[in-house]
């Protein structure tokens, strides 16, 4: 099963929701942007491809919804629609690729209403097969660095959950572990939202790969013990530098990574590459509510005194002089990433 | 109120029993020595110089209970107390230091078996009032780092809770702030047991010093931000070079700040530092139990797949190389920390 897919019976898009796993694998049906909105900005549905796929099925939705006679009035519609999605969150930048994809398609579009109404599904539907497509080249790339035996440590979730499906990261320990190759996964949890410890744990267990959930300050632990051989993370924007942008933690995870001289990775589509960025720096990064910091329990009693005030930034910036290399569906590149960044977008 | 104290008039040791904070202030009684090992082992007392002197009350317990005729056999019950109390916890050398302070009086000790009881209490008390003595030399001595007007990250619980009263790191914050300087505090929430949301945010709000919890992944990201003047920790044991043993994540939160050019400082008594230990790596570090990584729930929903595995190392080593300083009782020393920490114990 997709994370993200069209039910053309029903004509609505469905989403496993995310904030259910690992207690129910149920899906979340979305019939209006508004509710694809909330359900991007809820984190049901979360992972920067995954996410900008589904902005390309809000759109769909959009159309569908639309009430104008004339085209010049849909496109009104989807031109709104798109704004709202853009903004839904501020920091991946799938969200803006998904939109501009499909309203590229929309603005270009020569035909009857309902002509276009179901050539925005189509481009939808195209995205969605071809970022599987996308992921599976990525993780055919990357599988290479994994040699037998390896323990690879993950931050967050990057998986099928993440994607439509396969996944970035967790794609390429997926293809290693396939080809054979013994591998062990040590799952940064990855607080406030546990994307790690929920739905990575979750995927590694259907897949059979053997994995133990460690918390994200134990990372640096295992990298010094030398027992570590590969880091693995995705990325929710690249600047046109190599800096990452990414879950935050994936920043002290790098470092310690680097300081210890175990090889570092970031995975990902090249529609995550914003060469309109000189830099990380620029990259706006979402804070999200103290809640999702305050609210946690331990054996089942509440941590945080009552009153208690908590900051939520959900990114950090990875400078890209951290990392060995960048895997992508067109290959794996090493520093200096500037020119290869731009070359891989050519 | 003491975290530690002898009750004169029922003859126990009262703790206060950490486990159930910030939700009730509740004290736990030890009549006997396995209880002050349960105390110990389950974290009801932490801390490394609280577990010290909880070390010396437990002696004293022992040495109460004890049912022997001649001294010889209650040094016997000592010894058989000391080697429980020593393995409880593998990590901090306080256990270890507070045990060779009793057994030394009390094999040095010439009197009746009434009197070698009593000065062996007397003892231990002793030692928990030079414990506040010691961190308010301490906070004397590190205020001095802290400006008006600084934010500064703190990692665990060093304050009242982690010591007889007063506290390291947390006592050197609180002193500032007693000296009119505004501070804030950037609180590591400190997974997996949470001593940083859970006790630092407490006591900082019983003091009324502003703060507010991160997780301990967003260290780096407000480390990056510049906006970070001063990182302080406590230390469970000091190597003669000066590797730091500390609380897990300690690793990575100096890794970051040391990255970015934020002073960084490990805070500690002097009963902190073992000679006979060349580096940081020669030091046993206990790995606890899995539930204390897998048993948390968000939002009141567990977080980890049935049948999820976990690894939980509870301390890291932090190489002398990425602090700035140390603060003692005895003043603060800076990098080369060999020879001085050797001057300092002499």
């Amino acid at each position: 099963m997709r994370s993200v897919f069209w039910d053309y019976g029903q004509n609505l898009l469905n989403l496993i929701d995310q904030r259910q796993l690992p207690g129910n694998l149920a899906l979340l049906e979305c019939r209006t942007v508004e509710e694809v909105v909330n359900a991007i900005q809820s984190m049901a549905v979360r992972g920067a491809p995954a996410i900008g796929v589904t902005a390309a099925f809000g759109l769909a939705l959009a159309a569908r919804n639309s009430k104008g006679s004339q085209i010049s009035e849909i496109l009104q519609d989807l031109e709104t629609a798109s704004q709202l999605i853009r903004s839904s969150r501020p920091t991946a930048i799938n969200l803006a690729w998904g939109v501009a994809q499909v309203m590229d398609a929309a603005r270009n579009f020569q035909g009857s209403i309902n002509e276009l109404k179901n050539a925005i599904l189509q481009k939808a539907q195209a995205m969605a097969d071809q970022d599987v497509e996308t992921n599976q080249r990525i993780a055919s790339h990357g599988a290479a660095l994994i040699q037998d035996g390896d323990t690879i440590v993950h931050h967050c979730n990057t998986g099928s959950l993440a994607t439509v499906d396969w996944g970035t990261a967790l794609g390429v320990i997926r293809s290693a572990h396939d080809q054979g190759k013994r591998v062990h996964v040590l799952v940064d949890e990855t607080r406030p939202l546990m994307q790690g410890a929920r739905l990575t744990a979750w995927e590694l267990a259907q897949y059979q790969i053997p994995y133990e959930i460690i918390t994200d300050s134990m990372a640096g632990y295992f990298l010094m013990s030398g027992k570590v051989n590969l880091v693995l993370f995705g990325a929710d924007r690249v600047a046109a530098n190599g800096d990452v942008v990414n879950k935050i933690g994936t920043y002290m995870l790098a470092l310690a990574a680097h300081a210890n001289a175990v090889p570092v990775y970031s995975v990902f589509p090249t529609s995550t590459i914003d060469l309109a960025l000189a830099n990380g720096m620029q990259v706006p990064i979402e804070e999200r509510g103290q809640e999702e910091v305050l609210d946690v329990s331990l054996h089942g009693v509440k941590v945080t005194p009552i009153n208690a005030k908590a900051r939520n930034p959900a990114f950090d910036v990875t400078p890209h002089t951290l990392l060995t290399g960048m895997v992508t569906e067109r290959g794996i590149i090493t520093p200096p990433f500037e020119p290869k960044l731009i070359e891989l977008l050519k």
